[in-house]
């Protein structure tokens, strides 16, 4: 089975920056480009089932209702 | 009262694009800079509150344990 | 691109068998088999871009961070 | 006081297959019927309140706006 | 069936004040005591599922993995 | 720069009563008057960048998005 597509409009290509091992979830630091990076808590199992490491090639994604808007004064 | 800071490790400053307006919830489309954009619904009422509109500053934020990784084939 | 993997635990194949179609996001009703169902609220322009019917098999997925556990008293 | 009903759409009842203790959550795998899994990650201390524990009867339930939907293609 | 307990660690009691009403979701303002208020967004039919009006009963919940948190100076 | 408002509707100035350190999250217990309690977890480099600990002022917020609601019967 493969996945076609997803309907998560936030889908970001990035390589696997670092790994913080937990003993039931983890930390995974993702690069996306031009220095951003995005953040991930995931469990650990599936660390292992996806063979993540430094270097990996992953999309991170999540959903717009997940995501939340600020306003700011510009420093 | 002001925000210093939040736990969110996943914030992208950018510029709204482009709103499009429900009677309860509302989807904005955020440009976070290299043509990369970030989607976000949040409800009618906090869009009024903001005053967000095309051309706003704002900061799109989740937490880290709202993303999911996917490991993929590149074309 | 073909996503290979996915991190999320929860990941159920099924069938669409009802949309109701809302100004920016919609309901989706997925039969997952033994008469089991999973709703799924997404964005409108998701539908579209996924081209969502009735009949379309789908995967719904979920992250385990937002699944909750109650115990309760059989009937 | 009791819960008479809650508003997620999404509600299966099942057993406690498994619990991965960590330090702060854990994870926990629930058997829903026809070898159908759902993994859940809830705080650990969620777990001692609930008394949780292989074997034990619960209901996994999330809300309809956190699950995603993906199309495919059948192997 | 009746639920005897959820791991959700934040309940709050309280009484629905207003509600507004949508295609797909809606929004429920909840009054959880003290002139404090909780807002919901939930699907619509789940409104007429609960029978939800103003002056209802209900219990807002949430899972502790949903809640952020940011350092403020104060006024 | 300074957030000066936040889409999430449901915000709740607090102090933090206790933090259950986790070696990748962590539980922080806030306080929100009138004995009413807040759980929340977060990353623990979170709670290193914002320098939290018992006495903290804090705000607790959480999208409308994530909150279910619930009939119950009073006891």
């Amino acid at each position: 089975m493969t996945i076609k597509a997803i309907n998560a409009r936030n889908q970001f290509e990035g390589t696997v920056k670092h790994i913080k091992r937990g003993d039931v979830v983890s930390e995974v630091v993702v690069e996306i480009g031009n220095d951003k990076l995005i953040t991930s808590i995931v469990s650990t199992s599936s660390i292992d089932d996806l063979k993540l490491k430094p270097g990996s090639a992953v999309i991170a994604l999540f959903k717009s209702t997940e995501v939340a808007l600020a306003s700011f004064q510009p420093a």
